[in-house]
This record gives structure tokens, sequence and C-alpha cells, in this order.
């Protein structure tokens, strides 16, 4: 029975019989021995492998086994004389699964991410994706682990909706017809036209209305045509939503969220992490150290619009009450002034989604955006309008029709709470914690446009 | 701060201080009193709450509360006089969030599951469907938790893709185009045509290539036409690919996960699953039982066959060897000859997928289904082909193109391994821990021919 290299680097014992089964990263042939690193995904370090001259098939090994080549290798821990690995394993034998002929694109050399794009069926195996991999895993798990604690219930919302009352123009239809003709919904799969979801929400508030705490993790989609190192067409979201909570809740609780699952990852995946901060962004770790310790900054719209009139610097979007905030304005908040994540609450009604709930003042809504260093919106969330009059008339205002979602307003006839929810992406919550600079390289395989590969 | 049902009911103690928010289920009047059952999804069980007319308001509380009413009670903890229940709460006071109109559909009374379909953003609220997601939850938390002990990762593979050669013909279209002339699928959003995944599995042997073992999560689509009690045209997946694994493994495997999320989900779910044993099939605790302490039976495809020819019993789908197995064989065999679950294994090449590994006899494959009672086949995995020229020659033999699984055929270039997998339909599995005899009722919101509602 293998073992994995993450458990022998961080227990394993001289004299110890292991064995191991990964992929060679590399082999150093010396006089004495030859060296090979090999690598099983558990953990970013290889495990060293010495062979000696005097193993059976040592001549056919050496000739067989390279760079990418598949082994299982049985032998004994020794002490490593070397720098950056205590220990090291003896050979014993060595089973060669499968060669790597010298096309293998990933020889031991720099590649651009741009190249390993190319071959995302491959990247896995270099150590930055390895290590995304690994922390993206994290993330996820901390996830689920943070809600369950708390009692919360994994809901599946639909992917195929027919509400298409959200992101019109953005969506993605999914059809079974065979569109050599004009497409005649009514005689499709569904009746109706379908689409793709852009989010579980609605159908996330139908369960916090019955069990209270929920949250959806699941895939969400948008057919938007931008070719950003921050947009996909396809990307997870988690969407917690919460009955007999109001605005400070929902803020709090999105908070906590955000340090714990910072501290699980930091406590799980250190060799990981340390590369990043190593490599790719040297402020990681203090930024997580930072989500951790600190409490987030907490200001209004209002309160954001006048820090922003007040920046002695010109925007290119210019700023007053009522617009939208840009990334420029997000990231001058979280990055410049603040310096840590910004929970920006109650937004002009006019540039927030329909079911937020209406401030008594009839201006702003009871919205909240976490905004992040170098990120930006990393969490969009709100207390729902849960009076019945007030979401008919503001769905009204938004020139959609209320019958279009008689379901979502039972939720206000019958038995209706205050509730509040928000979202996470769960990409941009990984770049965050990585510094990968395109979010097309923190998820195994992207979709963006002229591109579904793999 | 509101303390959840379940936590009172489980160690809430006489004299106690406690809040609890919910949804009233039942109302009654007596002279002296009125009770309220609140429920607030955390368990089947509601809290009894005692109104004393001394209450401030009682008159109007007792109008405007009603069955559905949302509700926030404070009060005093009290040992409970009547069956069913140790402790209730003798209310100070009560805040009624949003009261329930009599059209409320789900007055006390039994409704048909037919009936609560119609009306799935309310039936979370009914003793049934609060269970089923209860389990639901737990069983997702039981895989997610089995897995990671186990050093899986948890990987998101695509559910856009433009592969088409696994399930032709039952896919749906994924398109940006408006739909309204003949579809030019080279204009499209992604350039060529797309589709909803069938399988997670490719990209996960991708995976496994570079991390060991992982395993996905995820919805996978069927754009059948097939109105029954086991199908749906959206429905979740969990699909693990573990490298240097061989059918035993993956056999052992999947018999080892099955077990323990049975035992997780009568540990942490023993209320739900008590009633599914009362009132929807009363083999289900019994069954768990039976899977959580018995191995299951392994019989080869080919003693399978001699099995089903040996029965006392005429099947619709006469039985030789070579055919595929129907899912009167199927519970044939794990309900009536093994009364447990089934391994079947070596199929015959012709009836299994490409991928499969091919066994030295050449006419069998090394896959596995797991044949559970009651629901035929819970599980389907097998040891893939490894060999880079068998593999093609049964791509080919197929009928396929090579040359579109050129990065699938690179991961037997580079590094091949013994590798296998499983997947395991999650609903049902749900419906095999739950007893629910339609499919439709163990998902939050079924897509379903002509069905997309909500």
């Amino acid at each position: 029975m293998a073992t994995r290299i993450k458990e022998i680097l961080k227990t394993g014992q001289p004299s110890e019989a292991v064995t191991v089964q990964g992929w060679v990263r590399t082999k150093r042939e010396l006089k004495e021995f030859t060296f090979l690193e090999v690598n099983d995904g558990s953990s970013m370090a290889n495990l060293q492998v010495i062979l000696d001259p005097a193993l059976t098939d040592y001549d056919t090994v050496l000739k067989t086994i390279g760079t990418g080549a598949s082994v299982e290798v049985s032998g004994t821990l020794v002490p490593s004389p070397g720098k950056g690995q205590n220990i090291e394993l003896k050979a014993d034998s060595v089973i060669l699964y499968g060669d790597c002929p010298a096309d293998y694109p990933l020889q031991k050399k720099r590649h651009s991410f741009e190249f390993l794009r190319s071959i995302a069926h491959l990247r896995g195996r270099t150590n930055t994706l390895g290590a995304v991999m690994r922390v993206r895993n994290a993330c996820a798990t901390a996830i689920h682990t943070f809600f369950q604690e708390r009692g919360f219930l994994w809901v599946h919302t639909p992917i195929i909706t027919a509400n298409d009352c959200e992101g019109a123009g953005e969506l993605f239809t999914v059809t079974g017809l065979d569109l050599t003709k004009p497409a005649d919904f009514s005689q499709d799969f569904f009746g109706k036209r379908a689409y793709l979801t852009v989010s579980g929400q609605l159908e996330a508030e139908v369960m916090a209305m019955a069990f209270q705490n929920v949250y959806t993790f699941g895939p969400t989609f948008r057919a938007e045509n931008s070719n950003t190192s921050r947009h996909l067409a396809e990307f997870w979201m988690v969407e917690p939503e919460m009955a007999f909570c109001d605005l400070e809740g929902d803020r709090d609780l999105a908070e906590e969220f955000l340090r714990y699952i910072f501290r699980y990852v930091l406590e799980t995946c250190a060799e990981d992490m340390a590369f990043f901060n190593d490599r790719i962004d040297n402020t990681v770790i203090a930024t997580a150290e930072n989500i951790i310790h600190n409490e987030f900054a907490r200001i209004t719209y209002t309160e954001a619009i006048e820090l922003l009139e007040k920046a002695d610097r010109t925007f290119e979007y210019p700023v007053e009450w009522g617009v939208d905030l840009q990334s420029e304005h997000e990231r001058y908040l979280a990055e410049e002034l603040f310096k840590k994540p910004v929970i920006v609450t109650n937004y002009p009604k006019s540039i927030k989604a329909f079911y937020m709930r209406l401030d008594d003042n009839d201006k702003t809504v009871s919205a909240m955006d976490i905004l992040a260093p170098k990120i930006g919106e990393i969490i969009g969330g709100s207390q729902r309008e849960e009076r019945l009059d007030v979401l008919i008339r503001r769905i009204e205002e938004q020139g959609m029709n209320p019958d279009d979602l008689w379901w979502y307003l039972d939720l206000r006839r019958y038995g209706s709470v205050p509730h509040a929810g928000f979202g996470l992406g769960f990409e941009r919550l990984v770049q965050f914690m990585t510094g990968m600079g395109n979010i097309r390289d923190v998820i195994p395989f992207p979709r963006t446009p002229l591109s579904a590969e793999f």
C-alpha cells in the first residue's frame, strides 16, 4: 500500500520502509547515484529518490525513466544530506508504469501561464497549478465546513431555469432542439425557452423559508463576451441565505466566513501559500493575516462617495451619489485608503436588484458589497425585501411582470420573514487567496469566449 | 439570539430561557391555554409553545397567528406533560413576523407528492420533504467528508463542454445565439457547438493524473425524454477517480464509500430516518444496517447471467451472455437472490464504454456496477484503459475519431498509470437511503420533460 508523499515528508522516519507512487519531475545522473524527484500531487515538495547502481535493472531504469514518467518506488527512508528536505528514499525497487517521450510539453523549464492553458490537461502537474488546485480544494472544504458547523443545509438549486428575470442578455439558452431551423421553444424539451442559471439566490430563498439557514455551492453562467482576466462564462458561486436575518447579521456572517476560509487555508496549505507569496504575489500571506486578525472596514455607499470625492486622485469614471462604483473606485477604497477589505452598505436603489430591501429613506436598499484589495467586489449581498407590496412595486418599477415570479412572491404571502444572504464568486476567492492574476488559472478547465476545450 | 429547535429538543433544560424563530405548523386553542407547534426546519419534531391568556396581546396573537405564520417566541422551557416530547416552551412574548392567510396551500392535511411538486417552493415545509432535504444534506456532507479524510481533492469539471463523444443524442445544446434562424455554431459563443456535460469523468481522469485521488460532485444532464420515477434531466453525480488503482481497489473503495454514507446518515439523521421507515418504506433502516454490517455480494457478469438463467422466473427481457442487464434482472439479483447490494464486474466490452479497460480475454472489460435493492444500478465504474494502442483501437471500434480526444490520449502518452473510478447518481442514493418512490421528490427543483418551473 503506497503512502502519500505529503505524509512521508511530514512524519516519515529514517529506516522506515515505504512505497510511493507518482510522476518523475526530474532525473539527475551522478557518478555514484541517480536521483529522481518524484511528485504525487499531494504536496508541492517532491520526494527525492536515490537509485544505487547496485539496483537490479539499474541501466534499464535509467534508460526508460525520465521527466514525466510514472513510477512506483519501494525502499527505505534515510536522512537527507541535501538542502530542502529532511528525508529521502533509498530505492530497493522501481516499477515503471508509463514512460514519457521527449516531446512531453512539461520539460523542466518555466512555462507561461498562457501556454499552460493550452495544455490544461497537463498543467496540474506544474508547481503553480498544483498549488492552485490544492488551495482551491481547501477553500471549498472550508466553505462546507463553515456552514455545516453552523447548521446550514447545502441545497442544490437548479442549473437549468426558465426564469429570465435576472441577467437578461447574458443568458445561455439550453435546448434540446436540433437548431437547423428557427427555434420553436414551445416544442422544446421543457416546453418553453430555458436558460443556464446566473444565480441560485431566488431558489435559495425558498429553501431558507423552510430550513432557516441554507447555502448553495454550484456552477453559474454568464454569456458575457468579456475577454478579461476577471471573467469566466462558467464559474462557481456560494450563496448562503438566512431567514430571520437582517443586513447587520448578513455583514457579520460574511466577514466571519471570509476570516474562517483564510485561516483554514493558511493552516492546511502552508507550503502552497508560501509558494504563492514567494513566486506569485509577495503580499498574499500578509493579506491573509490581515483578514484573519483585523476587522473589515464598514462604510455606507454615501460615505464611500464622500471618500472618493475627497480623494487626491482623478478617476476615469467620475464619482457622484447615484452612480455605481467602478473597479477603480473599489480598488482605491480597499487597496489604498483602508488597505483591507471594506464592506460598503446601503447602495442607491436605482443601481441594485429588485429583491433588495428598500430602506426607510426610500432612496437606498439594504445591500452590501465586500471590496477586496486587488480583486474588487468579492462578495455581494443584501437583506431581501420581505414586504409583499413593496416587492411588487419594485418588480414593476424595473419593468418586470410580478406574475412571472408568483412563487417568489408566495414566500412573502405565507409566513414572510426578514431574511438576507450573499454571493461569493468562488474563483475570485481563489484568486484573492493565491494572488493569481488571471481567473483562467484558478479553475481546472476555464470556459471563455471561443474557448471550451477539454 | 435564537436557538435552533433541534438543539432545544436535544439539550434544553427546564427553566432555561430561550428564543426560537420558525413557522407555526398548527395551533390548538383550549380553554386554559393555546398551543402552537413551531418548526424551524432544523428537525422533524416541532417545539410545542404554550400561550397563557395572561400574555400581553393574547387576543391579538390568537387572531393573527395561524398555520404557516412566522414567529419569534421567547420564554422559558418547562417539562412537557404531553406525549412525544420532554420539553416545551412557555411563552413570555411572541412576535409575529409574517401572517399566513387561509389560502395557504399547506393546511394540516395529507397532500399527495404530486400536488406538492406543484408547490415546490413551499413543500420543504412539510414533514416528508423536510426530512428528505436534511438527509440529502447529510449524504452530501458524508461524501465530502469521506473523500477529504482520504486526501482526495474535490475538482470542478466543466459543465459546458464541446465533447460530444459520450451520450450522443441525449445532449442539451448550450448556445448564446438568438435562434431566430438556423444556428451557425461557428458564430456561437464558444466558436463551435457546446453541450451540457453528461459526466465529468474524462476531465476527472486528467486531474487524477496530477493529484492521484480526486472526485467530482456536480450537476450532470440528460436530454432524454423519459417521464419515469427514476429519471431527471438535471441531476448531481459524484465521480471519484484514482490513479494507481485497479478494479479491485475501485470496488473496495465504492463499498467502503456507501457504507460510510449510510452510517453517517443513520447517526446524524436518526429522527428523519425513523420517519422514513415508519411512513415511506419500512425496510430503509434494515437496508441501511445491512449495508453497514455486511459485505456486498461480488459476482462477475458471467456469473450473473448464469444465476439469471437458473432463476425460477420469467423475465420480460430474455437473458443470455452478451446482453445488457435490464432493471428487472438487476433487481432480481439484489432484491431477491442476494437481498443486499451486489457488485457485478467484467461486463462484455460490446455493451460498455470505450474507456473501460479491456480484460486479457479480449471479451470483457474491467467494469463494475453496484446494484441495490429497489434502485437497481446505483454506482457504475471501471478501471480505465491506460494502454494507448488499445484505447485508440477501442475508440475507433466505436466509430469515434481519436483526434477528438487528443488530450485524453495524451494522458496515456505521458506517464500513463493504471487508474479507476466510479460514478454515483446522487439522487438515486437519496432515494435508496429514504425509500422515496419518485426521484422528483428528492431534489429541491426537479427538471423533467416539460417541467422547469421555479
